[in-house]
């Protein structure tokens, strides 16, 4: 759990620029762009007043925590319409098929815009949101979640669609329910409202990272009116910075449910000279300079731009923008044994072992 | 329902072979091909003994019936092993999620392995088989059920795979239905058992096509000991003979969760100098002649053997082959607009009017 000597106790509208903000940046260019999101949740507290912000040992034991986020290409989430619909069947048929109550909305990933949607649909259910997520950051599969790592089964998935397509799975395992719930959402479209494995409160804790929500909003709060919004970024995550320059190339394609491909930035300034190159599955996986590796996951790597320190999504990086790439540690989760095999290079198909961004980037700290 | 002088009150091992033949020809060369389906139902008879076969009228109001079938390209399901445990997996999650207890199976297609398979299923459960299915024949979609043409709605689906995954589906609509459906048979391995609108026999009285097992056995038995077993299908069929040749050209591919392609028939004997193609999508769609169609969806088109008058699957015809191309009328729900709008030669993507096989092909008859 992070520091947090004054915790939250609720999201107002006040809230939500740097909510947007701290989640676009933990969001390592995916999870979804945060601006649709944002104005969805603006709506939506305008609407219903402000979310309650919990931890899980405030809830009722046997309450059901609903771990919500859009599965499906970002450049795709990003054209499609939210409507208020998917949050109220998703509650009906989680509460019909488990046969308990919902207690409480959790983003399945803090990053990107799944990290700030979640507190739309919260106040829509007249639920709390709460205080943490499962993966810390974001990642693009569905066994991708701390949850996995904390050794619970996939016991149910469910999945709306825009359409209002319910769709509810009990998969063996963690493997075919990323399977399955992909194909599902490129069925309705490719994007679908995912509830990531619903279970109790209390068998929810522990199995979690906590914290997450606070920490995205102090995030977002470290570069307001700062003089170097990089450097104050930098100073709050503890990040490196693998190069500043300019984005040269962008290789990007969408399909099977996902947004693959690269980036290239030149380096400008002191990086003059040097090339580091971004492999993404939308997210950003792996930072390389002349073959050698900066930073992989499950290490977090954001594209920021170099003036305003404003995290830039995949979908959304382009030819010509200036910008600063850092690097960080992930939660200590992701470094365990298990926590690499789920999402270290080889669950992406590197062939490549696990450094720690604090080595492998040590001289960009 | 078809004329049924001595309705057959359980099926024994003894008629397996007759169905397994009878449902081949239903099966206008889909549905599965009936080999390995006739050898898990004698395998499950064995074990569990004679499945009591019931009409709708004889369960009670609101059991539910389970109206399973196997969904995907039938190349494949042809390849895949059939677990006991789908069926206890399907049961199991519909009347969870119904609240109501399963009382029946029934085939959702009579036609292929899926009019012999649920015999299997039906002796497993423990559970009678309803006298008649949702098609009447075979066809490749989920919308294509006499439930949909009789006006209900389509409220669940359930879809088990033969890794033991299970997905509940509530779709908005049956062309959804169809499409996520067939999603989640591809994420399974192209193959899953599938449930298609599970609902109480109260509200499926009268929406179905009702005696097709008994008309599938009868088909079956008609050819036995025959001198001239093709004539005596097409008396028990009142079918028109559309070619009886040599087959010169298949072309299939599996893609998408289908198996589509044409066959090309040269014909001999008296239909020397004649060319019969027949289109496929699992299911044999449309007969060709210099241009004009002999027979079309949703009348019956199938490929049997010029000798023993037995039923070819569409992923087993071959070149060399020497068959009699037979099709006859479908049940009548199939002529109405309804039943055209969702099994017309259009709705397969042909610009054709449908035109009755009596009269397309009344040279033939």
């Amino acid at each position: 759990m992070p520091d947090s000597p004054t915790r939250l106790r609720e999201i107002t509208i006040a809230d939500l620029p740097a909510l947007a903000r701290g989640c676009a940046v933990l969001g390592t260019g995916g999870g979804g762009e945060v601006e649709s999101g944002t104005l969805i949740a603006l709506s939506a507290l305008q609407k219903h007043g402000p979310v309650p912000l919990v931890t899980l040992d405030e809830l009722p034991d046997d309450g059901l925590v609903l771990p919500l986020g859009g599965i499906g290409a970002p450049t795709v989430g990003h054209e499609m319409i939210h409507g208020v619909h998917e949050a109220y069947l998703m509650r009906e048929a989680m509460e019909e098929a488990l046969g308990a109550t919902a207690v409480a909305v959790m983003s399945s990933e803090i990053g990107g815009g799944n990290g700030v949607v979640p507190v739309a649909l919260a106040a829509q259910l007249g639920l709390p949101l709460v205080d943490g997520d499962e993966m810390g950051r974001a990642f693009p599969e569905v066994q991708m979640v701390s949850t996995n790592i904390a050794g619970l089964p996939i016991e149910i998935i469910g999945l709306v669609d825009v359409i209002g397509n319910v769709t509810i799975l009990r998969p063996t395992d963690w493997e075919w329910a990323e399977t399955i719930s992909r194909m599902v959402s490129v069925a309705g479209g490719s994007y679908a409202l995912m509830a990531d494995n619903v279970i109790s409160a209390k068998r929810m804790r522990g199995a979690i990272i906590e914290g997450t929500v606070s920490q995205a909003i102090r995030i977002g709060r470290v570069t307001e009116g700062a003089a170097d919004p990089v450097a104050a970024l930098m100073g709050e995550l503890g990040a490196a910075r693998l190069i500043t320059g300019k984005v040269v190339e962008v290789e990007r394609r969408t399909g099977g449910g996902f947004v693959r491909g690269s980036v290239v930035i030149d380096g400008l300034g002191e990086d003059a000279n040097r090339i580091v190159r971004l492999e993404i599955q939308n997210e950003n996986l792996v930072a390389f300079e002349d073959g050698a590796v900066l930073a992989s996951v499950p290490d977090l790597i954001t594209v920021v731009d170099m003036h305003t320190a404003g995290a830039i999504a995949t979908e959304l990086v382009r030819y010509g923008q200036r910008v600063s790439v850092l690097a960080w540690a992930c939660d200590p989760l992701w470094r365990t044994p298990r926590g690499l095999e789920v999402v270290g290079p080889r669950a992406f198909g590197y062939d490549l072992d696990y450094v720690p961004v604090e080595e492998a980037a040590h001289a960009f700290i």
